[in-house]
């Protein structure tokens, strides 16, 4: 290869970095925005993050058509080729979490004029606020190749589970003692799923960072801690360690 | 391109055809398997799609390795370049089902040693069925090259979200009526929510063999009936119409 081609193929890559990054940051906008509107019961956000979710659909496949057209241009050597197939993993990740994003927003729509429990609204709360930590965490570990961050996020994720077990405990109890909350909670039990899959889709994204950049895989077990598929909470009500 | 390395390029696009159909029929058949193990309370079954689902992970990825490979290593023109990336998709949404599914199975276990209502089991037998014949369709149509079958996929996924719209409601009642069954209920719903996601997924795959066979986006819009993420159901039960 020329200079002139090595210099031309290094500036294709930097750019599919950078939209990777725009995309991130787009998406950590959309999950903060759709929990705020939660928070606030402000349709018109969440009407808003139901209507932005399109343009990192339409990022995610400027992406993808960029990345493979460069890998067939390019013929790139195995290290850049890491980078590229990272990229259309990180992309399709931002994607799902967009996704999910738009799911609790329309949700915040169902219930606007419903009871809201302030308790479980501030439990879906504190959980977003701990996985949106983690999304920032992980798109700086990307920025800036860093694989050690990029093992704190994952590390980190069994947080978000245990969170989200306690609080789909707790969703449950308030269900059962009074059935007039169900249809509140459903929804609320919805958006908290909701985010604790945008926690998995981070850490998807530190295993591929990690990956980038060392061409290693992490080999340890992933720390699981979400066992709501597994939990059921007897009736009536015992106490939310039950 | 000598006729040598044209048929060795064939042959590579063929062996990742073969193995998008091996994966397909792993998937579905995990789909299948897990609603079965739900309406036969097998939990022995349901621990083998717990497993199962590694397998299809792992398919997603070699396919992925070697289908950037095959770009890097072959520089396809235009046509060819859809074919591959069109490999990279399905599979990534075969993946996705294979992990719904998978949930599914989780739940099976942690419900086990409840009172199953048989109605409402029934109600998730019902769309699961309408969803593994969509999902046979829209592999027939992958490996048949068929645009119309694969349109014809894509406009049936409204009649799976209507069938999930009605049995939400049903289980939100249900919950309300006897709110011993809450916990068993919730698991249904999320039973019933993955299946209809494997339906959503489903319908990508349809969008994506339409793409791959016709080089045009499907652009109508997408019939999108699961109304659920806006509905509630207001206490006490109203009929399931309200």
């Amino acid at each position: 290869m020329t200079e002139h081609i090595v210099s031309a193929f290094d500036a294709e890559l930097k750019e599919l970095g950078r939209k990777v990054v725009e995309m991130g940051g787009q998406a950590e906008r959309l999950v903060a925005d759709s929990v705020l509107s939660l928070i606030r019961r402000d349709s018109t956000m969440a009407q808003r993050v139901v209507l932005l979710d399109a343009t990192i659909d339409h990022l995610q496949r400027e992406i993808e058509d960029k990345a493979v057209l460069v890998i067939a241009k390019r013929q790139p050597m195995a290290v850049d080729l890491r980078d590229i197939v990272a990229t259309l993993r990180i992309s399709n990740d931002l994607e799902r979490i967009g996704d999910l994003a738009k799911n609790v927003a329309k949700r915040v729509l169902a219930i606007e004029s419903e009871y809201h429990p302030q308790k479980l609204v501030r439990g879906v709360e504190h959980m977003s606020d701990l996985v949106l930590e983690q999304m920032k965490e992980v798109l700086d570990a990307y920025a800036g190749r860093d694989a050690e961050k990029a093992m704190g996020v994952w590390r980190k994720d069994a947080s978000v589970d245990t969170m989200y077990t306690s609080l789909f405990r707790e969703l449950l109890t308030y269900m059962m003692e009074d059935p007039r909350n169900i249809s509140v909670c459903t929804h609320l039990l919805f958006c908290a799923k909701n985010i604790e899959r945008i926690g998995d889709h981070s850490t998807n994204v530190a295993e591929t960072v990690y990956y980038m950049v060392t061409g290693q895989m992490i080999t340890d077990t992933r720390p699981k801690a979400d066992e709501t598929s597994e939990t059921t909470v007897a009736f009536p009500p015992r106490s939310v360690e039950g």
